[in-house]
């Protein structure tokens, strides 16, 4: 098996030579192959079926991808590649953490519901060579690395509070990833509309009792007499002191 | 394969003849192949593994089950069953939709974090034959409906304020299940302190902003001039007439 740097080496070389319309087959092989993979589940898809999907044959894959592996691989690529440049752009675009959030949640939602049925198989990176997932794990951490820091901010700027930022990262993320097991493109609500679900739900939470009951500085620097204290205004249930 | 009702007429008969015994075997044989299920994935598990974690011959598991299908499928069952006797717990317990949502919260993820390390083959439904997916897909739509229930009560008590129920449940659901992928028993919080971040999320929300901004009804019963008037008031996007 090609590892990734082998493989970043070839597709270099075949950059030089003819990016766009060596680009252009791989981006398509790979979206037919995330639509496989969606309807089969990696084990049931087949490289022949889909070659037959691309009017192609597997012989010709090959010119592009060694292994079902490697297709897998660039699935989760493509999406991974897709929901960093999103937040990138979040970021790059408004100044205000609560804006980069909405933008972020929305623009994650967005690269889901567009690319490609097969986006779940984000979720099944444990069927990839060793390689190939931890190339995949470090991007993973760097999203949720760049998603922590924006709720950071947003903490540390008194606009956001949160009991463990980690925690409410990744239950973000969570909630977020959870929408391809259901999202239909002919459902009742576009995807626009369900990420404005999601961010009024997110930032504004269901409770309609005002905020003002819950303590307005992070957990982070609760001492324990505050979070008693904190406890005792909240009347909700909290456990240890390791909150 | 034997059908679902044939499975459990086995079961029932089973049962009569010494249920203690064969059902702690089973149930054992369950959190073992939930483990190795976890660990290997559903296709790189073997029976013999399955077996050899119990000290006892693959021949004997098959007193027990069938088909690896059929332990993926009690996996899931186990699961599904835990969390939904969670909720009706919560039901039960509390009067209050906000209460009743902590609580269903919190055991969903204490489930998940009890049972075994292989709760997240809860996701790999699509491996399993139709007519074991079926049921299962049943009893989670079964499971959502009562979190739903929840939500819409909330909503009609004035306690709870959302865009769209059916989302929000679904984000939730997403949120919680999304748990098993990064939960580790060895880590900085207890589950406890997990589902303690998570509902304060879900409840409160990040912002730091007085929900007195936000509208207080449910967007079920905004007219289209109210939702005008709600979007000037959040200064938040909003797409559509369909929210």
């Amino acid at each position: 098996m090609a590892s990734v740097v082998e493989l970043k080496a070839s597709r270099a070389s075949a950059k030089a030579v003819g990016e766009t319309r060596f680009s252009r087959r791989r981006a398509s092989i790979i979206t037919s192959a995330a639509q496989v993979f969606g309807r089969k589940g990696f084990h049931g898809a087949t490289l022949d079926e889909i070659a037959a999907r691309l009017d192609v044959t597997k012989a010709s894959l090959y010119y592009y991808f060694s292994t079902k592996e490697e297709l897998l691989y660039e699935v989760h690529l493509l999406s991974m590649q897709g929901v960093i440049k999103g937040l990138e752009h979040a970021r790059a675009t408004f100044d205000s953490p609560v804006e980069q959030l909405q933008e972020a949640v929305r623009s994650h939602i967005q690269v889901l519901a567009d690319d490609y049925e097969g986006a779940f198989l984000l979720q099944q990176e444990y069927e990839l060579p060793d390689a190939f997932r931890a190339e995949i794990v470090r991007l993973r951490d760097r999203y949720e690395h760049m998603l922590l820091d924006i709720i950071q901010e947003g903490v540390r700027k008194r606009l956001f509070r949160v009991k463990d930022a980690r925690i409410v990262a990744r239950m973000i993320l969570g909630a977020v990833n959870w929408f391809v097991r259901w999202y239909r493109r002919d459902g009742r609500l576009t995807a626009d509309e369900i990420a404005d679900a999601y961010t009024d739900a997110i930032l504004y939470g269901l409770l309609v009792t005002s905020k003002a009951d819950a303590p307005v500085v992070s957990a982070r620097v609760l001492t324990p007499a505050s979070k008693a204290a904190a406890r005792r205004r909240r009347g909700a249930p909290i456990n240890g002191g390791r909150g």
